[in-house]
């Protein structure tokens, strides 16, 4: 079967965007699966994009193609690309910093940009258009590499992997009863706030399951919540409306309210202003 | 052909979540057709999850797979399961109220708990996770179902239909000339408010298409609405702005404003604290 | 294969209005592919759904049927119809002005009226409806089409094209050095205005990439924006923040700010009201 198309953009579905860029690939093969990742990554947010692509693409069969276009540089210098991944996924992409978390956390093989002169969509009066390359480019590039009708090396010429434009990671610093990191994503819905710490790594600082931690969160230095909460298997463990420190889906330590929204009832927010320490 | 699964959470897409459960799915069976129900069900709104399976589910094809995750206890002692409905569908959902409307309006047949040693996805790092019960149970173990690889049966153990939680249903009180309900759930999008009346049970009452109808809206006992509005098959029937009441979609009583928006011009909204009587 | 069924409503995904729809379109072939064009048009917004038709259509394969229902005459006299364009795809729609841009633009070489009596869903308690025609007869007539139970023959009677709803078009005014055109549509997640003025329409007045031009923006003849601005390829021409004219996917100027919204940053609006002049 042919691997299937998974896409995420920051279009949203409030206009027809994402609808002109699924009909291009269904020009290029009808057969072609077409699945939504997410059109609602904030907007020019290429760190939620690469967040995003980390979190869900392991869950996908091995050869998915996965087209992201987060891509505030349209238009610009920046590569248009079609990356692999060491556990076989490919995605298809600006070099824009989207593949950070792919490239530190599982690897990228083998990078490639994309041949514009072959791999770009020409005629039904879009000659012109530079500007919507979700369609023309990424999209249309992605349908033929899924059809078959080219093959990855006839994507464009490869280039160096470490020439591919990273975005900072910050590391945890971990310590016997102490645990210094940062919120580096959310969920937006519930509002519960992700650290960039792994449940091994807190483990390993000594803090298990049942234990109530102390927990500071700082803005730009200023504390903004100091309390002890429970570290839990699951929101069910403290009452409606009570904070609570969890392993999240990818087992990194999060922080939510259990019903409720974390972020919004602390003023909470992420990114590398915001840090936060587990203290026994 | 294998059955559909008809997905339908609170997750929204704002995150990866949606994008991670449909992964796992097709990681179980390429073939699989995934549909969106709705992601957008209220947070923690189980009694809106109720609602919409009750909504749609008449007008898929029979043996359709229903998937709904709204689940504020996950992770706690309620159950996870998969029914089956007297009328030949599959729902797999927490057990926690979500059947509710199918129980009383459709029939359970029968029920069955997921058997978590066999049916919960293991393995790509999720040894650990206890959170994610739409991706690794809910979402994993209907992939199974649909794919064939268990039966209905092989989900794990049948417990006894009367052990279903269910929320509170109430029911209108219908006299001639006279009915009194309540506003159950919203179309939040145009802001209709749907009754518990059917359009039978307004008809035996004596009101029929074409009548002016006192309308008398209350919250908690304090009338908040009091007024003559026409009864009619469609919007369109009242000049743009004006209220209306009409049978909808499931033939239930609800009130409109054509081209506007209802809850909002009103301030009116739904749950058993919303009492509606209509008056000759 | 059988046609494609894309979408568009003003329903959006906060009920179980779409997952009712598709399970009726399933229930009639459960071959038919449904694809979700977009359920986030305004509310009763037959502007914008006309728009959406005529911006994503041409890319999707020859033959594929278009499912629109924004339909503020629901249940009055309007026609349910479906129209053959005259580049051979299907629009199956409230005939109310949703065909405006295409007719102008397209051509559409037929139409006809749905026979209710044979095309609309019947059964499943919903003899009384009718309210929900996206469900019993839009997207029940259009499924029965893709999936060749009837020919277009068979939609009902044909009549004749001159007599399809129109909305008013504005088409604007080009001179040497000089164009008065408005803003017609907008594309409302990044916030850029779209013109009626298309790239050689503004070519043959003298104006080309590269160029500072003055853009005179009037809202009921009120200046709300006088500026000199650049003419680029694309966002990334202009630093972070600052306007830019471009010309859009369809090959229509059009205004943005890079990396920002440029309704929202002007407090700039579309429709006949907001006229935009530029100058030499």
């Amino acid at each position: 079967m042919k691997p299937i198309l998974v896409f995420q953009t920051d279009f949203t579905y409030k206009e027809g965007a994402v609808c002109s860029m699924y009909g291009v690939v269904k020009s290029v093969d009808r057969e072609l699966e077409i699945i939504d990742g997410t059109h609602e990554i904030p907007k020019y947010d290429i760190w939620s994009a690469s967040y995003r692509l980390y979190q869900s693409m392991k869950f996908w069969p091995k050869g998915t193609i996965f087209v992201s276009v987060v891509d505030p540089g349209v238009g610009t210098s920046r590569r248009a690309s079609v990356a692999r991944t060491s556990d076989g996924y490919y995605v298809v992409s600006p070099d824009n910093g989207s593949l950070t978390h792919l490239k530190n956390w599982v690897g990228i093989r083998e990078i490639r940009e994309i041949d514009e002169t072959i791999n770009r969509l020409r005629g039904k009066d879009t000659e012109e258009v530079s500007v919507f390359h979700g369609r023309d480019l990424f999209g249309y590039c992605a349908a033929k590499l899924a059809s078959g009708i080219i093959t990855f090396e006839e994507v464009g010429p490869a280039y160096p992997v470490d020439q591919i434009v990273e975005l900072p990671i910050h590391e945890p610093i971990i310590e016997e009863g102490r645990v210094l990191g940062m919120f580096e994503i959310e969920d937006p819905n519930f509002g519960n706030q992700w650290t960039n710490i792994s449940l091994k790594e807190f483990r390993d600082a000594g803090f298990d399951f049942g234990d109530y931690i102390r927990v500071i969160i700082s803005h730009e230095g200023e504390v903004k919540f100091d309390e002890k909460v429970l570290f839990e298997r699951s929101f069910g463990y403290v009452e409606k409306g009570q904070p609570i420190i969890y392993n999240n889906e990818l087992l990194k330590i999060s922080m939510a309210v259990s019903q409720g929204n974390f972020a919004e009832e602390y003023s909470i927010g992420y990114g590398p202003e915001w840090t936060v320490e587990f203290r026994k």
